[in-house]
């Protein structure tokens, strides 16, 4: 059974300390950091939505599954937390530090291991970054298509089971692993599985270390499938009236299972502040905006782009605008990729930033919205909106001040539970971390959250493993 | 921690038949049975590759998620081991009772409950065949696409994360899964999540329990996803000198990521097979042969037939049959759906079939397939290969008599090592049940199957749920 808040006890800082000194014995000097700034950039981040104030005592920096199994053993022995750091870009407080403990950061184990071009399979460390891993193998004429933010790591894409603008094409993290190697809270090194390309042998633990924020365990190594690089691409932009036409158009698209690289939605506010960052070289009306990407063969490309104009005409769109030059289409998706850097650049120097997310079916995201939006009126919040509509997902980010902290909460609060309440989810991609351990709890109810910590009870009896993630002690 | 064979107490056969009168009291006269007749059609089964002596002591026979609860509490109550029962094709022993216990039929419940057209979401209980479901929804435009044996129903599709023909274009049963209602060993009624299209609120369950063989709960109710019917379907046959050549083929088109609806090799005996028993309305070459299923739009089922016929000149295809006219594309098709019941068919009186299957990674199926018929000459055993090459997974299925089981065993023994040998895994959709615990030790290792125990320990710590399937007890 899941041990409670009084059966679980940690080492005190002076112990933690002690086990630093044996890990820096163990595994060498120069693998150990206890530096303040180093410390501090391990356990805060200025994209959380939440922070606490206990940092970790130490970050270490294994090169190695072996190595990070020393580090595990001797944690076990101490009873100190191991919280995984890869990529850093996670906004829940993923790798904060409320136990204390220890900061993994895997920025040593970085390589491409292996490349089975022929198999279509990849095997990584947890710190590649998968633009990285693109780079390494584009003479394959294979990628990885899962495409979050650029500064994602797959270690941390595997915690969180992250997605990005291609998962209505391609699916989730979940749908690309084939295997994991696992250091556990004992030190033990498990290996999920061999490279089949199908599998039907026993629990599918890949799925189970996949969205468990490390608190499961620590994964070293993984092997991923890869597709192949598409003949051809294209990029539409088909502007709206409304956010509501917009979205109904977009879900639309997704029921008649056209083939989409990507559909992605774009709230007035967003595209209004490219146009005033001059973030691209081209001037956009400031309404909602669908971004569709295609790809395939230049027939089935021609095919997919004919049926999404079709269904925006009947949709009432303002404009359909198709660009099949490569150059002209990076123009053209630009704006996508730009918003939130653009609106990141509008904050003051003490604005705060608050980017969340949910997910809900289809029918309902439209609604979802536009309600949203309407919620926002007046507030005096300098929120946008924008969404993975293809998936039922969608983001807003929030600007703010220390002063309006309150009612930026009430804002996510309001959000998350209509989403709740449409038979959705607190989070379609960014998990649930330390910021929300509550909405899943109203989200699933008491058993599922049992299960869970029945589950990790059993492969980490001590709760060593980023502990205070996802939910708390029973 | 998991028990090991000396903690684990079953009921006494007098103490079990006391939960049975219990179970009979609680829920109702006509839901329980311990006729022989019926006990020993749920014990046993001839399509299995092991059976073994013991039996359930009663059948029950449920008609809601409560009233399956009530029998897991009186179950866990008297320590009576429970073994879930629908469709009942599966081949490795799932719903024997090593242990005795009751065997849970869910043959009452198999109802479409909801069917949520504008979310591509229905809800159903686990005795609803595939098939029935797709009939059932034929209006909406909708269907769901994982395609097994025609007697396969949900519950069992769930339990062993099963696929069929259509995996290659559509995933396996895993991908379909939104939330599930599990009923665990006390009783608890498990609900994993609400209906969201996608995402990363907390530990996977419904990955968790699908592939699970029932040995961590009782499934009594799975949202599934549903796919778009397509506008155009095509049907191809593609004949080859040597079944090397035809694997080679087909692992081509995946590499190159032609969109094919299904890829299933059959080899020169089976071909021969439909043709004696005259299964279909045509006469084929009694050679290898590739079928391939064509799904889209009229443009992209056009586009994706002309690059599965350029590779196939490439490799030295004999013959290319490509047919676009529905009736006719049934005509072709018929051989590889009677494939099976025509091998059969010609089985003696006391004959046994033997149908087991392997997946590899793409790069060494067409090496496997070769060396895996080599093996079979001049064994003087009936036996065929069937593939969903797409997937690199594969079927041998072998037609005997009595006295030469050990030979069969020694050639199912060869085909398992030599796909482990070659990274792959001792099941591609069947399933480990009772027949392949052996496989899975050697293929994945002794930690996997702890953490294996460790999860069921903690779900399940009498364990009473399916016990005896995918691995024994520590």
């Amino acid at each position: 059974m899941a041990p409670n808040a009084e059966q679980v006890k940690y080492a005190t800082r002076a112990e933690m300390e002690r086990a630093v000194e044996m890990i820096r014995h163990t595994i060498g000097e120069d693998t150990v950091s206890i530096e303040d700034e180093i410390i501090r950039a391990h356990g805060y981040s200025e994209w959380s939505t939440i922070n606490i104030d206990r940092l970790p005592v130490a970050v270490v920096f294994p090169s190695s599954t072996e190595q990070v199994s020393q580090i595990a053993k001797i944690c076990h022995e101490y009873r100190v937390p191991m919280i995984p750091y890869s990529g850093a870009s996670s906004v829940e407080g993923h790798f904060s530090a409320p136990f204390g403990g220890v900061s993994v950061d895997f920025c040593n184990m970085n390589k491409v291991l292996e490349v089975y071009a022929e198999d279509m399979n990849i095997v990584v460390q947890p710190s590649v970054s998968w633009m990285d891993l693109n780079d390494q193998i584009k003479h394959t004429n294979l990628f990885f298509p899962i495409d979050p933010g650029p500064s994602a790591q797959i270690g941390g894409m595997i915690g969180t089971n992250c997605s990005g603008t291609n998962a209505v094409r391609y699916g989730t993290m979940k749908d690309w692993v084939v295997n994991l190697t696992v250091v556990l809270s004992d030190g033990t090194v498990l290996k999920t599985r061999r490279r089949p390309r199908k599998s039907s042998a026993g629990y599918n633990l890949n799925a189970l270390f996949v969205d468990s924020e490390g608190t499961l365990g620590l994964v070293t190594e993984a092997t991923l499938k890869l597709a192949t690089i598409p003949e051809e691409n294209g990029v539409a932009v088909v502007t709206f009236p409304t956010i509501k036409k917009a979205a109904s158009m977009a879900t639309d698209v997704i029921r008649k299972s056209v083939t989409v690289g990507a559909v992605e939605i774009l709230d007035d506010v967003l595209m209004s502040v490219i146009n005033k960052m001059g973030a691209t070289s081209r001037k956009w009306a400031g309404v909602p905006t669908l971004f569709f990407k295609f790809s395939g063969t230049k027939a089935s490309v021609a095919d997919s782009i004919q049926q999404v104009k079709q269904i925006a005409e009947r949709h009432g769109a303002d404009d359909f605008q198709y660009e099949s030059d490569p150059i002209k289409q990076k123009a053209l998706w630009s704006a996508r990729k730009e918003a939130l850097w653009s609106m990141l650049a509008l904050r003051e120097s003490d604005g705060h930033v608050w980017s969340t997310d949910v997910a809900v079916p289809l029918s309902r995201v439209a609604e979802l919205i536009d309600q949203s939006k309407e919620d926002l009126q007046g507030l005096g919040l300098f929120v946008s909106v924008l969404g993975h509509i293809g998936d039922g997902n969608f983001h807003e980010t929030i600007i703010f001040e220390d002063m309006d902290r309150q009612k930026v909460e009430d804002c996510v609060h309001k959000m998350v539970h209509r989403a709740l309440d449409m038979n959705g989810t607190c989070t379609g991609e960014h998990g649930i971390g330390i910021g929300k351990k509550d909405y899943l709890l109203k989200e699933v109810g008491s058993v599922p959250i049992e299960v869970m910590r029945a589950i990790k009870g059993s492969l980490d009896p001590k709760w060593l493993m980023n502990p205070g993630k996802i939910f708390d002690f029973a």
